[in-house]
């Protein structure tokens, strides 16, 4: 089925003029998701229960799970339904930490998620030893460091597939056969790759992978943990026993059920990205030809076919977000991740940036409900805040 | 506004012709709530965004944790959004011992949902030294034993507020009070609780409580747990900050909004309750009255309103179930909450009932929506199968 912009814009009609690109913060819920929502929440019965109003519910879990196993070429029975993407990564990391007694080491790429990051940090003041992979400014991966550093003390390689900020896709193939050649396993947190680049599990070497719904079109509430069978795991929440006593609590069906609808659009998928690509390639290139002093960072790297991540000399992030705001246009400026954060992106300064330059830093994230005109309006406005901006600084200075 | 019944079946019209006994395992959507969950999920934008999409999803987050204060009589920051009641037990008590490094010791009462039990069991592994506080068949805790043990070596007791399967309310404030004699704090599972009894937290002096929304009318995905200033505390989620950084993850906004919407209710909590309980003390008499040998446990305690909790001798609880399933009446035999668990009921064997007993055992939980001819035929049908059930015992014995 096609969406009209139309039919999207009076769905969300209190946004009527909105213009978002913001879709690695989180995408607006796909309008036929919007539609079958009120027949899903008619299937409330908890699915643990033995009578009638738990056959759907269990139905939908066993059908969500099902396409998405197949989606990513795993056994149904090696997914297990979390809260979300930071829960994933929590339940994943903490777990090794907690079963792999004997190796105590972990390399973790430096421009991780926060909730890996932190993770990390917390699993540190018990005595975990930690190496961060260095990643240069283009988004390349230092791979002599892995080389260099792993080692039959490490437990785990933890590796975004896709960085949230500059879309640029992580050598996980590469990294894989360090680590199993070792010994040690991988994590990827793979919530920004769902839905944008094919995602091949077993051929990127990954032992366990987090994914998020909201990133996908699907209501909030849902994550997915990849757990390959034998890999060292600790439950995160106990109790009632649910997802074959790996992760407990009354399934959230109805968030279940959306992701569920998201996967059986597969085949969508290609033709939508190389849709949301030409965009955002003819995007950049207005950009570089129309506004003087712009880098986009990765530009030469294998990236996410939706991000873009800029830095325009002289403008501070914050303020170019805000005055786009005000003609509707959402951007970001970093990881939107990070509540109430002020510091300039941690991902950009573990690039090597300076603080001057994360601040300057724009985040466009597209998404399959963005169009031709709406970027076209996008990159008028751009121009006129951009020189707006640039000439308050000349006047001040 | 007034529920009519006519209302409720139309929107449950996969369920046209059901009697849902069974509220205490999860709670149908308030009709209202489903009118209002297609404007909710329009607000699908990031709270953590500092652009337009976010502004709604905010101001939803900021209300419902300011009613639910109120109704709690507990400071809005007092209260962290979790996924559910699983997640608010697991976090509450994981984060006392790993932070309340000088006091090892702790105090259950031995009726607790899986979530506070399965978590207990998985500290001992840790070194954590447990006792249960025994509860008699009438649901009766046995305070003695809570003085024997408790020391200043006890860093909490946790104890549920209600019980899930018998109904039977703790008495909390003396639990509470021997707590605090020595420094230990309380948690409570305050989950069954919400929106059926009046909760006062500060006096029941209750530290740490943990709620559900799905237990209130509410979708699925949701929980709250109450964390007093100055409580030993410790991130389950690790991540991006959010909830003043004790729950990382984006937040689920759609859930949220429907609990946000029920908590408002409020004022009608009190006369839905008086109904559901005649309704249940009707339904009790008549069960008594009608059928041989029946035994209602905790008939002379303090209980919940809506539940009931019977043993039936001769009947085994599962066929019961399935016979009265048939019929289009659902019930429970225990907690619903262990999937796939084919124990009888943990709760009524720590009891002190045999085995056999906790299997014909029948829980029966009311709700808003139960009415009178409802109860009338679950009467009329429960006389019927209970016969039937027994005149095969008979034949075959």
């Amino acid at each position: 089925m096609n969406i009209s912009d139309t039919e999207t814009n009076h769905r969300f009609d209190h946004n009527l003029s909105l213009i978002y690109l913001d879709h690695n913060a989180t995408t607006p819920v796909h309008p036929e998701v919007l539609e079958k929502i009120p027949l899903w929440a008619q299937y409330w019965g908890n699915p643990s229960s033995i009578h009638k109003v738990s056959r759907e519910p269990k139905s939908i879990l066993r059908e969500t799970r099902k396409s998405l196993a197949e989606l990513l070429g795993v056994h149904p029975l090696e997914l297990i339904f979390t809260s979300g993407g930071s829960e994933s990564n929590n339940t994943a990391i903490k777990g090794m930490f907690h079963k792999s007694n004997k190796r105590n080491h972990y390399l973790v790429s430096s421009i991780e998620h926060p909730s890996v990051l932190k993770t990390f940090e917390y699993l540190k003041t018990l005595g975990a030893e930690v190496d961060y992979i260095p990643v240069n400014q283009e988004g390349v991966f230092d791979l002599e460091f892995v080389k260099h550093k792993i080692s039959n003390r490490t437990a785990m390689v933890s590796c975004m597939l896709a960085n949230n900020e500059t879309g640029v896709i992580s050598p996980l193939s590469e990294i894989s056969k360090l680590a199993h050649s070792v010994g040690a396993y991988v994590h990827s947190d793979c919530v920004q790759a769902l839905g944008k680049i094919p995602i091949h599990l077993e051929e990127l070497g990954i032992d366990m992978a987090s994914f998020s719904a909201h990133k996908f079109y699907s209501l909030k509430g849902t994550g997915v943990l990849y757990h390959k069978r034998g890999v060292p795991f600790q439950n995160l929440i106990h109790g009632g026993g649910q997802e074959r006593s790996r992760r407990s609590g009354t399934e959230n069906i109805l968030s279940i059920a959306s992701l569920g609808y998201m996967v059986s659009k597969k085949d969508q998928v290609l033709e939508k990205n190389i849709k949301v690509k030409n965009l955002r390639d003819d995007m950049e290139r207005e950009i570089i030809s129309s506004i003087s002093d712009v880098r986009i960072i990765g530009l030469t790297q294998n990236r996410l076919p939706n991000t873009s991540s800029l830095f325009i000399d002289g403008v501070d992030g914050e303020t170019l977000l805000m005055n786009l705001d005000m003609h509707g246009i959402c951007v970001s400026t970093g990881a939107a991740c990070s509540s109430g954060s002020q510091e300039p992106s941690p991902v950009l300064r573990a690039m090597g940036y300076s603080r001057q330059e994360a601040q300057s830093s724009l985040r466009l994230s597209l998404g399959w409900l963005n169009n031709e005109s709406q970027i076209e309006y996008f990159l008028e406005t751009l121009k006129k805040v951009v020189l707006r901006i640039r000439s308050i600084k000349e006047v001040t200075l």
